[in-house]
């Protein structure tokens, strides 16, 4: 059986779970404040060129979102973000708990523009009644967005330009971020994103960590107790260390780096294939996840060897469905994935 | 250095560990829809003689709480509890930013008494304002409590009964509940929570995981939107079966008796070393954690080879102190404390 | 000047202030206890012909909403609404200040249609992941709608229906519901509301009322502790018989039925003047609120005179405008506003 | 029937019905941007010498503490209170609604004590893990307090020292604020609170309004986005203006002392006819509210003519009363309970 359901479907990457192995039985104390936690922050904040941002591990997206979101905003205040956006439609209303709505702005293959969030505050503010209404307080985009695609660096930079001249402050969720930095086409580095945004996180979930994600807060002054948040959150991992052992081994030898390189080559070589058998992108792509329109027909013969989803509702007669790669996909799952698809 | 500080210094018991090794390569789907999920949730049920309990893994015990807690109250209610209960002290607000109070009553050893229970549910409908103040709707019990001590089952006998005839849920926080199983003087077994609580964890963090809180329900119809409440409140782990995984092993050739059944007879022999010495305990506890007043000079001698906690503020010239076991405590541990003890 | 802002420019009704002034210096208990209450909900459950529903009192429209809205979704749940209504957009996030989700509908003039309502259900159930989404858990409309639209009997009956078979609760916002009653095209009696929704509410404030809002829960199985919500809420009025009083006015002889229908005979008035000056109305509303698209000219001339509002952004050449009629608007006011406008 | 049962049984004081029914026909814009609403809050700045403070009107005493509490915590962060305040205990969770716990103070006659902050905050800091609890993030007090006590000019600058030292601020709930003010023995005036609080409410309800309490913030950096949150908090009253009469009639000739005054001095009557004849005050209370312990017996015997309330449960023989005094107590009142309580 193939596997391209989802990116966190097996556990860690070996080197990442050969470091828990190293230090299962060593004792350290909790919530973070051991030496791995210590080193994995020292070897991000190096990562990004960001020698001032804080570091703050927390166990998953969601609650991530939920907590950061949180923190920046003031209670009258909403938080932009594309109507396909994670925060706005799969996290079962998780931001609205905090007492905050998602003020939701139009898609564009998953990406919000410039001239909408402009747009937006703007006119909020030339509203008369506009202290009857939530106010756009932060904006959240994801990278890559949960179509797959990314913002180039000048689109980051208008975005955060945007923000900065209406002093809002710019969120990047980046839960596959990995597949981002190492996609082809990718001309955003992570010291872009330091610099651009004012508070990201580095995913670790879906990119070869058994859990974890890295929030980096380059503006602190945002965020200045954002310690008891995460523990009001749910979110403060006893066992801090698991989370600075796993960031440490990714964010050494390049892995993270390697990791997302592996997986969108393989994602692109999967597209390559359906595209000279006919079948092409519905989405322009360039990271890990790819759909397509595949008849029912096709999408049944495969089914029973390879496992993909559907994206929305199965059709009448066609349907789109998306195929995920991740560290640990091969180049000859990519070859059997082919050959099953040619003899659809 | 010996370690004393607390049970969540090392990584998992080396048979949780090999188990999450075995398994890692392997894919399953996401969010707890795996067979080693549901083989974990067929053992606890099995465990606590419980067949029609639902069972739920959420990763650490301040999420838990709060995510049941949440879901057990109805708006206008809040939560009793003792007010050294961990809800009420170390949890940084977690209840109340869902929106509940915590109401507190008096601690007996961290323990509360039926009779306390039903004076404040009774008082409360007997004013005339009652419907100006928090409702009582439900209880809050951790065991063994914050002091290691343990109900005996008379007394949880009790308090389930002062519950279900005022028709509030009681709900035990058993952060440590290994260690209150394997204590000789302990006469509750998991099927007398099962039969006594309608909603109790099984703590991992503590007893043996990397990380995993059991939540078992035994009146489900108290909870019947469990799931996206998890999400809701970022408690959904992606990887779902690192957590079956895990408990699987620790119910399995049972494991999670023996590790509580060995820590707490190493915390004995520590108290009964520390009472030979001329040290009493200043809480009877027959669990895991220990606690003594010591001469500051004595606290001063250990401190560099050995780890442990003030229990408050450090005196004039002595000082209370917590001394905790885990499952990775050896006997030599023990041996060695206390011939540093001898020594100081 | 002559006021068509709004209808909450004046104080009360005159009957309504004079029932105030007599009553002023009596002596009663207070939050709603008072006899005056009493009578009050017992004529409003003789309008409605629902001798079984709970009647409560609120102050205003919004703290109404969010009171009525948190105590009947549980927290996984989220309430619908079109994008237009006044809980959408115009409520400084209240709903979701309690930590509910606004899941929003198309709208048309205003209305929501229950085949959209009974898709949005059905596809969300239909969705495999829908556990990670906010539930739809009741529905909000308002009659009449910010537009001043109405549903005619058919469509609530459809609606109603729609709910009920999907098992979620109708909840009405009439806060202007007397001119929706006064309409003279309104098919829809108090009893029918009563009837198909499980609670309404009977708004004051903009009917005659210094302020003030009738909950009908037709339904009370489904905010059995309504009244600790309310205060939670910092919605109950200390001297709650002000409602009681107002309201008792208000259902006494007529009154609130008689408000609206000179107040929507005055705006029809208006309407068919602006038509027959060549202005035609942009919504087809019944109502006390009649909507405009006119020249910029024509808004200059009448503002000096004449008090409106625009309606969204004023135009190049051209802006909609909205004109509402209220219980103190006189015949006199239509024909002055005429003949301001034919003179423009 | 003589009713000393509070002081929010009866309508507005004459004038302020007055100033309504004389403003009821005219026509102002909504939401306090009205004339009315400008010259309450003049006056109001004027009265406390505090020329650069915000005044808001809201409606009621709870929404006024959760809205104005709410407002000056961050998430991290609890609001200290004595454990009698009226937050603590008398608004049905309103606080914690919006996500804060209070954190209980001791209490002495229903004051706090300076020492107690200071040694509440000092210790919570000395704690290590204190970013594990809720951070004490501002200090209410109620003047006069639940009990009907007064902090002197003194214990009011030790309060507010302490909290300026420590950085947090101090906002004082003054739902009865006339009658501290009137009271003989008071040496704190209106511009001591405006120089000494942070924040603090002038109460109307209480104090000869229909309903309203005006928020003084001194401070207006701490409150920043208020109007938002008074209307998602739905305490934002539609007709505006008619918390903005009612305030202007209160600070017009010196109506507000005025009431205060004479209801305390009728207070201080009824207590010294109580003393005489032999039942002690149990609280030394210089305002509007008296605390007797009473013979059941005498109880019986007084309330078929004269309504008061019980403090606590009936005790066996004899039970702790209040009664409350205000703007519309007479003379005759007064001799004629003393007359009753002679002849029980």
């Amino acid at each position: 059986m193939l596997h391209f359901e989802s990116d966190y479907m097996a556990g860690a990457h070996p080197e990442v779970l050969q470091r828990l192995i190293d230090t299962n039985l060593q004792q350290t104390v909790g919530y973070g404040a051991d030496p791995y936690t210590a080193r994995a922050k020292a070897l991000i904040r190096e990562a990004c060129g960001a020698p001032e941002a804080q570091v703050h591990f927390l166990v998953g997206g969601t609650q991530t979102n939920a907590t950061v979101i949180d923190g920046l905003l003031a209670r009258h205040e909403g938080v932009l973000a594309a109507e396909s956006g994670h925060i706005s439609v799969h996290e079962s209303g998780a931001i609205e708990a905090t007492g905050h709505k998602v003020l939701t702005l139009p898609q564009y293959e998953g990406k919000v523009r410039a001239e909408d969030v402009a747009h937006y505050i703007d006119e909020f503010y030339r509203d008369d009644t506009y202290e009857h209404m939530v106010a756009p307080g932060m904006l959240y985009i994801s990278f890559p967005t949960e179509y797959g695609t990314l913002y180039s660096l000048e689109e980051l930079k208008a975005l955060s330009e945007v923000c900065h001249t209406r002093e809002i402050p710019l969120y990047i969720d980046g839960a596959r971020l990995g597949y981002a930095l190492g996609a082809e086409e990718c001309d955003v580095t992570l010291g872009d994103l330091a610099r651009l945004a004012d508070v990201f996180y580095i995913g670790g979930t879906k990119v070869g960590a058994l859990f974890g994600e890295a929030v980096v807060v380059t503006n602190p002054k945002l965020l200045p107790h954002f310690f008891p948040l995460i523990k009001q959150h749910g979110a403060l991992l006893a066992k801090g260390r698991l989370l600075g052992v796993q960031f440490e081994a990714l964010f050494s030898n390049g892995l993270y780096e390697q990791i997302g390189r592996k997986a969108t080559s393989l994602a692109l070589r999967l597209r390559e294939g359906f595209e000279r058998l006919g079948y092409s992108a519905v989405v322009n792509s360039p990271t890990n996840q790819q759909f397509f329109r595949l008849p029912n027909r096709v999408i049944d013969a495969l089914m029973p060897h390879a496992g993909f989803e559907y994206w929305g509702p199965r059709g009448a007669t066609e349907s789109t469905v998306r195929f995920v790669t991740s560290w640990n996909t091969t180049d000859q799952d990519i070859t059997d994935l082919l050959s099953l698809l040619e003899n659809a």
